[in-house]
């Protein structure tokens, strides 16, 4: 099959062996895979992974233990636990150890022809949600990640750091709670985007200095912490969605003098983002910029890259 | 009065002014007073202070706008907050961005003869609690100040990191949640403090390699946080106390990665400290290394700054 792998350097490969399901797994046609930002940050060699990139996908069962999948078209969570370690007993098995992650940690991800995942993973999508919306699921649930941790109130002040592809999502599913929110940004495309979805949306240096209840940095980038740190009340809570592979000096003295609460957030549940998806209460059709065929992969995770791009996607 | 001065270098002054209480505020004889390991920091150059050292303290009454506090044994909250703004009317005084700390920020603090504080920071002492114990009311506080913040539950496994004046307190507070309770630190003797009050401690390589459910890093070292994180499982509860005045280089990625919750803690609450100690809940009398005289208390700073120290006082 056709695959994007990464060993050191980033390649189309033309030839890449077919994926062989483990026991309880199904093998996937892939329909539409979406780049995400620790898609680019593994191109650079963050986590060392080796394999075939991405994460984000929609499919079609080809093959699965149960029949009954074959055919269905779904997305699927991307974290495979073991299911026996203490861990997964405890019901987080999305940080099992012994875990392998698609296009992450051990398990070749979705920038190809075919992928395999086990049939747990998967989520049977409604006819209503076309391809280019349903590629948002994974990314959206990572949004919706936020809402599991952190108790946002309908009073609270919320700033969204970063109208990037998360920034965009978070805020959406934030502006849900009922808060006052306000998303930052810099590209006065992407905040135009946000403002037609209905959120109050500005310039950094145009938000308010009064400090927020929640923060939410979602900047991909390691100084956007200490912005957002700044940004949060005593007490309030700091919630990071970004994964960035950089390091930064950082005094942690105001964490403690201002007993703020920081809270890391990763993977969330699909259920909702299908939910939300499929009603429209989120709208991500304004989100996709552009679709490419695998085969212009290289291309495609350039133009993700540059500013002003929002989610791209290829379709095998 | 005699007072322990910083003012860019450490000194004491024979005859630095008497303390004018303003609206509102008592006149407190200092009768024993406690050191911080912040107070060895304000004298590094921390947080530019420049006045009167020292915030804990046990005193008596010499004049009050209420008569009837006249002549009481007092210890005293460390916030003086504005109580007018939003901060404040929120119940979060402690945090008043108008305040003013007790010998840390723009308040003369308790190295000295006499202090004023508002007669609303004043908590009264029971008769069966000793100076050497009440002195340690503020610390203890700062370490019920953890159970205000985060749930810890009698199931979850904790790892105390850091066996100095803090870490003893910290270890003896979450003691009384009944969870399965490990301290860590690196001195035979203050280890063996913490066995003796039915305390498990070991030094940093004896600790199991499972990760904790609630990691309280006391170590007063940037690197603990460090060491502090990796302790922590995924989706665990990491508490900072240590305020440390030093940057450290951070990769934030295993945070967001296994999703793990840092809270900043700091002031506590002075009522459950007063009584844990005159239940003898938390007997503190084994911390207390030394008492010098107000006279010798450069002598006593580097005392209290030397490995193997506990609690070091000054009595005016």
């Amino acid at each position: 099959m056709r695959a994007v792998v990464f060993d050191g350097t980033l390649r189309l490969d033309p030839d890449y062996p077919d994926p062989v399901p483990e026991e309880g797994e199904a093998l996937v046609r892939v329909r539409l895979a979406g780049i995400c930002n620790t898609d680019l940050e593994i191109a650079r060699g963050y986590l060392n992974y080796r394999g075939v990139l991405g994460h984000e996908f929609v499919g079609e069962v080809v093959a699965a233990p149960d029949h009954a999948w074959v055919g269905c078209r779904v997305v699927g969570e991307i974290n495979a636990p073991c299911r026996h370690c203490a861990t997964c007993q405890q019901g987080n098995g999305n940080h099992c150890p012994q875990r392998t992650v698609l296009g992450i940690v051990g398990r070749d991800g979705t920038f190809a022809d075919l992928l395999r995942l086990p049939l747990a993973n998967l989520h049977r999508l409604p006819d209503s949600l076309s391809d280019e919306e349903a590629v948002f699921v994974e990314p959206l649930a990572a949004a919706f990640a936020i809402l599991e941790r952190v108790t946002v109130r309908p009073s609270d002040r919320v700033v969204v750091l970063g109208d990037g592809k998360l920034g965009q999502l978070v805020a959406r599913v934030l502006q849900g709670v009922g808060a006052h929110l306000t998303a930052v940004g810099r590209h006065p495309a992407k905040l135009e985007r946000l403002r037609a979805a209905g959120i109050a949306a500005c310039q950094r240096d145009e938000l308010p200095p009064e400090r927020a209840d929640v923060v939410v940095d979602c900047t991909g980038s390691a100084a956007g912490f200490l912005d957002a740190l700044q940004l949060t009340r005593p007490r309030g809570t700091l919630v990071l969605k970004s994964t960035v592979a950089a390091s930064l000096s950082l005094n942690l003295a105001p964490l403690v003098v201002d007993e703020i609460t920081v809270v890391g957030s990763r993977c969330g549940p699909f259920a909702p983002a299908i939910r939300a998806l499929a009603t429209r209460r989120v709208d991500v059709r304004p989100l996709l910029s552009a679709v490419y065929p695998l085969t212009e992969a290289l291309p495609a995770l350039a133009k993700a890259a540059q500013p002003g791009v929002l989610k791209v996607a290829l379709r095998p």
